[in-house]
Formats: structure tokens, sequence, C-alpha cells
């Protein structure tokens, strides 16, 4: 059966949801997107999703289509409408169709997509069999913090990685300091304290990101928001990436050297166990699976 | 009329040129793009600008959908059917609508779209009317070389400008050299000699930089690819911005500093005059207008 999708306005076969050549995400990126994670069938920390997608449209001097209250309806709509048990809803908008012209138009029709994914097999595999990274200068715009469609550096990123036999790139700053990876932010674990690069504009502002510190702190880990070099990374306890869709991988190699003893981390094993009960928890589920 | 453009190989009407909301372009500006500017219905340094399409998809690991002689047939093809007389070529390919996951696909079918755009008459206006500048720090990416259609920090740049009153931002490096404007190379005069920023991974290689260089020589100029300073355009001779469909754009103002004297140099509009010269002989035209 084909795809629902929600298309500027209505729920139509996603066959049908396209868009002008013109549309200013084709041409210039002018977009943004959110990715929820949901749970048998409940969107997971959906208003901090949508409060960062408000912050980015902010940062490209755009006002979001539809008050939050119409989005969070969006996204039940596509829960409810879905047959996938386990997926993440997708949402895009961008500055719409217009004459091809590089200045924001006064006036515009933004375009709305937003559809529900089904979550990869290949995400539980990774939990499973842990996972590789690379690293790579940091070469993206200073911007980061803004969760735009412009992820051209991302893609050629995540390519050098599966060329290398990676599974992800983390990116590295001024002083080999680890910003983060192309879609994920970067933990390490150093005798009882989880370090992670604090905000700024080098790293998303991730919502999985948040959720983690919380729960380390809950299970008793000192949590420090610093940036740490690759040097550290490669020296510490464990070392995992995060991100929605993910939720926690752990990375047992950089660069070719093994992370500590090359297994999980019992650390990374409680984290994401506490994880899975903090969102079963604030889905009200009992269990997330 | 509706506009016929050429999309996915037929010339079809623009309103019928559609792609998938999971088309790379829209999801991840995972695309590229050439502006070839026409005259009198002849496209001028066509191959230059194949020749670079080609070698933006090298840096993005994609193999060009067709070989250039098609391309060139292609740009032909809508010089002979557009009705307009001053226009540029606009051509732009993506990898193609996959579901949506940051790995590229093993294979793909690319999204092509070309079309005739109208030269805005706004471009003639500023010729005349001369034009002011801001500066910003350069947060691009570092791939400036590659013309992508991931150009948000373009568009955030440039809708900057227009905020503070200028028509164009120069993107400043390490040390305030100037690299580039958003959509053009810069060069200033001073004592006879013409500067430009070298090649680099900060700037694009136009086209149209290209012309000037040739050209300036022909007349007389020293010509030194070498990074100036904001300070040292600030108190140049003469100051000028070029692209492929402005031509040369001559600065007066940058930050709300006069550049000499706020009037368009002598050298600027012999270089015009003599690229117009150039660019008639090459497109076999007694003039270009």
């Amino acid at each position: 059966m084909e795809k629902t999708v929600f298309f500027n306005g209505k729920l139509i076969p996603l066959s049908q949801a396209k868009v002008s050549v013109l549309d200013r995400g084709f041409v210039f990126a002018d977009g943004l997107y959110e990715v929820i994670r949901c749970y048998r069938k409940k969107p997971f920390a959906l208003d901090g999703h949508l409060q960062r997608f408000k912050r980015s449209a902010e940062g490209i001097y755009m006002e979001l289509p539809y008050g939050l209250d119409r989005w969070r309806e969006i996204c039940y709509e596509l829960c409810e409408e879905t047959d996938l048990g386990q997926f993440s809803l997708y949402l895009q908008v961008t500055r719409g169709p217009a004459p091809r012209d590089h200045r924001i138009p006064e006036q515009y029709e933004p375009t709305v997509f937003a559809y529900a994914d089904p979550v990869s097999p290949e995400m539980e595999y990774r939990w499973e069999n842990l996972s590789k990274a690379m690293t790579l200068k940091d070469g993206r715009w200073d911007r980061c913090h803004i969760k735009s469609v412009a992820l051209l550096p991302n893609i050629l990123a995540r390519d050098e990685a599966r060329r290398k036999g990676a599974d992800e790139a983390l990116w590295l700053g001024p002083g080999q300091v680890v910003y983060e990876g192309t879609a994920s932010n970067a933990f390490m674990i150093e005798e009882g304290v989880l370090y992670t690069h604090p905000l700024c504009n080098k790293i998303l502002g991730g919502i999985t990101r948040e959720v983690i510190l919380k729960v380390a702190a809950e299970l008793g880990l000192e949590v420090r928001q610093e940036g740490k070099t690759i040097q550290d990374f490669l020296a510490a306890d464990e070392v995992f990436v995060t991100g929605t869709k993910r939720e926690i991988m752990p990375l047992v190699e950089i660069d070719g050297q093994a992370v500590s003893d090359g297994k999980m981390g019992e650390w990374t094993r409680k984290i994401h166990e506490g994880m899975m009960e903090y969102i079963a928890r604030d889905c009200g589920l009992d269990s997330c699976y």
C-alpha cells in the first residue's frame, strides 16, 4: 500500500507529493527539518522537537507555517494514519516555490511536508554489533545548531566514512576537539564522568543528547558539557554517539584504533536501558517495544 | 505563455516539472548547478561552465548524467526554444528521489533540470548605479569550489546585506582577507595592479573571473592572484565583483565606508568594455546587445 504523507495541508499519497523544480528547498536548500522518534505510535519528546523546529526557523529568518499546536496535530494524524509499528516522523518546511533569486522573497508560500518513516532494521543491528567511526576536520558552516536541509557536507562525510569501512564520521574542531557526528552527538565516559561538547554553533542541540544528560545524572554519573579531544576519546573507557533514530550507538573503534577493550561498556548499556525507561515513561508506555 | 523547461530528458511546461519530496536535492541539498549567460541567444563560455559542472560532480562523488556533448545540445535546444532575448541558462542535477538515508545510494536516477531564465533588469540598473557591500566572517563550508545547491549560508548572508542596505556581502577569511561575494568573485585595483584571491577551497572558480583576468592583462594591467585584506580593499583605487549574471558590479561602498572617491573607476569601465568585446568575439557576435 502506498505511503500517505502530509503535504501542504492535506494527507495524500507519497507519489503525488511533488514540489516545483523552483522550490527554494530544491534550488537553495532554503529549508529546515525535524525527525521525531515514535515508540509504539507515541511520538517521543514532541514538544522539544517542535520547539527546536521553531528556533531553527528563527535562525533562518523564517516564520514557521502553522502554530505548534497545529504541528502537534499533524504529527498525531500521521501516527494514526500509518500502519508502521516503529517509525520516525519526518517534518520539512522550505520557503516554497519562487522565481530563482538569492534574495529571500518578501512574500512566499512555504512548502510543508511530513511523513512517517520506518525505523531501519539496521539501527537495531548496529546496537548489537557495535560501530566504527572515522574522524575528519570540521569544514561545515558555522550555524550547525540550525537543523537545515543543507546537508551535503554531512552526506559527503558519511560517504567518506563508508569508503573507509566506518559507520559514522566525527567532526573535529581546532585542537582536535570532538564536536559531533554527521548525524549524532558524541559522548565519552572516563572514570565515572560523562563528557559531551557544550552547546554552540558547531553542534546541533540533540533532543536525545538532553535525555542522555538527564539519564546519566540519574544513574549517578557526573556530567560535564566540555570539549574533549580525539585523543581523550581514544583513551576513554567508553564512547558512544546518540541521535533520534540511532538512540545510542556505541563506538568501539575510531580511525582504526580500538576504544578501550573494543566491547560495549557497562555504562553505555545502563544509559541505554535508562533511556528506554525514560522514553517509555514519557510516552506513557510499559515499554518502548 | 508558460515557460518550457528541460526536465529528465524532455522539454515540458515549467508547471509540470516537479520532483518528489524525497528527491535528494530537496531533503539533502545533494545536487549541483550551473548558470550560463547567453547574449543574443548565444551561450557564452559554455565549455568552461560544463567543465566546471563536471568537476563539481566529481567533487561530490557523482557521475554527471549525460556526456558534455549532450549537455551542449540541451543548452542549444533551450536557447532555440525560448522567446527571451537576454537570458541565462540554469542547469541543475541532483542525486534524485530515494528513501531518505544519508548514505549515497549505490544506484540512483539523477534528476536533471534546465531552463532559460530572463536577465533581471536590475542587473543593468546596478551597473549604472554602483553598489554597496557589507562584509562578514566566512562561515561557509570548506568546499566552496564546488557549485552545489547547498546555498543556505549564501541566502542568509545576502539577506543580512539587504537588511543593512547593501547589495552584496563579502566573505572574510582569517586576517580579514577578502575571499569572494555570496554570488560573485571580488577584485581590487591598486596602482595599476589587479588583485583577486587565488583559486582555493574557499572561492568558486568563476568563469567570469577567468575572463576578467585575461581582459585585464590585455588592457595592460598587471594581474596578481593574491589575497588582500578588507583594509586593502577599502584603500584601493577601484573595487568590483563579478559573476555570470552580474558581469561586473562596481562597489563604491563597503560597510558604510566609501571606496576611493565613491565613483566608478576608469579601469573598471575599461575592463567591462573589454569584457563585452571579448564575449561578443567569443560568441561570434558584433556586439553583446
